[in-house]
């Protein structure tokens, strides 16, 4: 059990700010680039990151069942093959070694300087190779938008929402990690009043606040996880935007889903928070009516209770928060989901990552998208600068951000931001 | 140009039958593992498998850049990302090193021992690693008869479908190579009259005829194929079979597109033929009416006329033909699908598939999936041994196969096998 990691009490002899997201009680994944430009990875403290695979050539982790190259990889899939109790065994050692009472690390200069990198000496990479990629649509109040918008208000919700973790696949090639600009997509629309399509920059490019899970190798093809066994194959999470160009999805959608309006760009918050550092936010998702059927009943609590916020700035200008919402709003549970996907044999592998869907609350200032905050842009977002936006604009940056808190603890994700430029 | 390596009259001094897919005129490429547990690059000509790692190692490559361990992979994107060049060059090289009259290799008893494998000493791999899978819905048959079927015969095709090659997302993870059997999926799907949906083994498992190409390396994020570039990134093509749930389907697709109902499996032949042996039987594709926009918009023969059939074969039964078919019905291009892939910017690499659709002729001998051959199980199909289906059962293998001929050469993609097991 990862309680002593957690502890509040807790402290570490690497500086953190009261307000940090990365105390000793997160201990995050993630894969860095160093200025020698070795790639590798590793772990955060305060504003910290430190070289695993330097702790692990050191001896760190002696006892630990460790390959001598597991942390000198380009990605986390292999580590995160090793499975659950090995990740615990590591982030507990990782606590234990930056523990303000074990002088090991702390008191040896030389070994300091090869582990520990300030973030400017770093530049984080995309922390899993992600071979397949799922979209989830599990926030029933997104759900409800959308259907109240481009279907019937009166019967919002299709039939099958409340009895599957309705998903689709997305593209795994254009997943990009937090800081990496994106074009403005090019595409057909049809537009108001038009017979026929044009082809032309999107000219409503939106953002969508989910957050996403990485797997574990969960199955092989043709078996399925029992939903109780489903979040021991759940490595993390991560802040997650799903970019979406409406007028492109508005046309091409019918009848297959979303193809083009999404999968110009996706962007990944590059520290992934495990399910053990979540552990003591853990909330009771909301319920769930009509009872789903046998293979996805669960009761307890199977949400987290995460705040999230999205900001816009436009270029030069100053961020405006434009929404704030929470995980825990999320109809359909990450082991609901999971479960459901295997549940035909899908085989699930490391490194897959499955995103949440839009996370929208039940008020207008909770909305997960700008297409349901501006409401189909008849109601314009006011930013601090007084300009007004239904879309998002060539060079504004999107930042999304969330974090856990309690007894005196916050666990964050940091951000994932991302700055949208014109067509190539 | 290919011209050489395509000449009929060519012949090699491995025997080939008269019916072969795998004349010198194919040299397809693919994976395999040889008895002693060696995975390797190879092609094949009549019923030998050639070792391309071998006949590398013992310089037959010589002048072609190649790195030394190209072929000693167990799959091909590496030397698919080597480009459309060097693909050329391997291609007219092994037509050199196999022809009746080049007697380097022939008489190299020693040397014919490393290269050359019988089919039953060898078995094939999945040829590449798929990072993205992409399936079109381009036969407009195919999109007509399912419109008419599950929405409205006046408006079977949707709006949006003669303008743009529809495609959505789909899973690598569960991609198989022929000679894999799968098993019956289990799901979610709505009785008829039933209010509430249940959970079990699907009722209407379906098999879909399709092609699919497997692309190299093809843009960065935001850049596009200009449509006239488009085939440069196509490596070549498989047989795929795109195995789907009716039922599920029927109960999720709408509004996100097929998920479960088609995840559980696709299955795909092992031999990939490049555009180059397809060259001499190019055909022109239908007519598109509208033209297409500027960007989508294409002359001349961009089609191939590639014969496709596929038969069932009940457990310890003959193999019954239930369908004939052909690739050149298809109404949207390759190359049109895969500039439309990347008109937004999405990011294209070595090892892509895409797959083409269901492809369907207009008559209902040709339709290519047991929903549109038995209309909805309303006419029944029967097999040679007069038993029914309206879906595939267990036990049954389904079998795609095709090929394309004129001039006296036979160029065939062999075949992609499958055989329905139970539920797990």
């Amino acid at each position: 059990m990862p309680s002593k990691t957690n502890d509040p009490s807790k402290k570490s002899w690497l500086p953190v700010a009261p307000d940090s997201d990365f105390p000793i009680q997160n201990i995050p994944f993630g894969v860095f680039l160093t200025r020698e430009d070795v790639i590798t990875i590793g772990t955060r403290i305060g504003d910290h990151a430190i070289d695993l695979g330097a702790l692990h050539q050191l001896g760190y982790f002696q006892g630990i069942p460790l390959t001598d190259d597991i942390f000198l990889q380009d990605t986390l899939n292999d580590f995160i093959s090793d499975g659950k109790k090995t990740w615990r065994l590591v982030r507990n050692r990782i606590s234990e070694i930056f523990d303000i009472d074990n002088p090991a690390l702390k008191e040896h200069q030389e070994h300091r300087k090869i582990v520990l990198f300030t973030l400017d000496e770093i530049e984080m990479q995309l922390p899993v190779h992600i071979g397949d990629y799922t979209d989830f649509y599990s926030s029933k109040e997104h759900a409800t938008n959308i259907g109240t918008m481009f279907r019937d208000p009166e019967n919002a919700l299709l039939p099958n929402w409340l009895h599957i973790p309705i998903g689709y696949h997305g593209r795994s090639s254009t997943i990009i990690p937090s800081g990496k600009n994106i074009h403005r997509p090019k595409g057909q629309t049809l537009p108001k009043g038009a017979d026929t399509p044009q082809f032309g920059p999107s000219k409503m490019v939106d953002f969508e606040l989910e957050m996403a899970f990485i797997t574990t190798d969960a199955n092989k093809l043709g078996e399925s996880i029992p939903i109780d066994e489903a979040e021991n194959y759940i490595f993390g999470l991560v802040l997650f935007n799903d970019w979406s160009a409406r007028d492109m999805q508005k046309w091409e959608y019918v009848p297959l889903g979303p193809f083009m309006a999404k999968n110009f760009a996706s962007s990944v918050s590059p520290w992934i928070v495990t399910l053990d550092a979540l552990e003591p936010f853990r909330v009771e998702s909301p319920e769930q009516d009509p009872k789903p059927l046998p293979h996805l009943y669960q009761k307890g609590k199977n949400s987290f209770d995460i705040q999230l916020e999205v900001s816009l700035t436009p270029e030069g200008g100053i961020p405006t928060t434009i929404t704030k919402s929470n995980f825990k709003y999320m109809y359909w549970t990450m082991a609901q989901q999971l479960t459901h996907h295997t549940s035909n044999g899908c085989k699930v592998l490391s490194g897959d990552l499955m995103g949440s869907g839009t996370i929208s609350g039940s008020t207008p200032d909770s909305y997960g998208s700008m297409l349901e905050l501006a409401w189909q842009g008849t109601k314009p977002i006011t930013l601090e600068n007084g300009e007004k936006r239904t879309s998002i604009q060539d060079y504004d940056t999107v930042t999304l951000s969330g974090f856990c808190e309690n007894s005196g603890v916050r666990i964050g994700f940091g951000k994932v931001e991302t700055k949208l430029l014109p067509p190539v």
